[in-house]
């Protein structure tokens, strides 16, 4: 069956969408850390980010770090955080959060939530920011 | 003047090494979240790892993948946590951390202590099993 994630990229579940290419997918998690928390994915359905070749793997990651500028362009921070911990949703996905101290990346705190108008304000800027 | 991480790469400061590239270096973070976290940075002193070249950063996660691998054959664990915070020490590192659970990837909990002789032999078998 196909991930969540999968769902999304396809467009079967909506989803604020932040960037794609043709290997990748950026959107905003809908239980933000943060304002402006996006997830990574890559759009072939892998479970364990290591599992993913190299070739995969590095491309994942120098996207991401195209999604990190436009979103630290977009949303105040100090800089973006990065996490992965690959425990819950079966399709890697690496968490881009905007820090302003460390423990704004401590996935314990209780989600943020945001009104849906200013959840895709969000997106719409982050896209905006793309290079 | 040189990073507390160049002078550890530099053998300056002594460190639990774990794998070394050309480009790379991996040792155990001596304050660990739990047995076996390890950082893994590049040679090249940079602060901020978005402000790695696209080829640095995508070699980064692949020598980190390798890290990993190694460190999952070591340590008991579902799998391998990865987390970029970057707010303490001025030098790109990628926090590697063995999860039983997601709040194993933690910065808040209290960091574990073990003694050197567990530490050096934690160190030795993660690169005894690095291909």
């Amino acid at each position: 069956m196909a991930s969540i994630f999968t769902k999304i990229i396809r467009g079967e579940i909506p989803s604020y969408k932040v960037a794609e290419s043709d290997k990748y997918y950026a959107f905003l998690d809908i239980a933000p850390l943060q304002k402006g928390h996006t997830l990574v994915v890559p759009k072939q359905e892998e479970d364990y980010i290591f599992d993913l070749s190299d070739e995969e793997l590095a491309g994942m990651m120098v996207f991401a770090k195209k999604v990190a500028k436009a979103l630290q362009k977009s949303v105040p921070c100090q800089r973006i955080g990065v996490a992965v911990l690959g425990l819950d949703v079966p399709h890697a996905h690496i968490h881009l959060v905007p820090l302003q101290q460390g423990n704004d990346l401590n996935f314990s705190n209780p989600k943020k939530e945001f009104p849906k108008e200013e959840m895709q304000a969000c997106a719409d800027l982050i896209a905006s920011n793309m290079e």
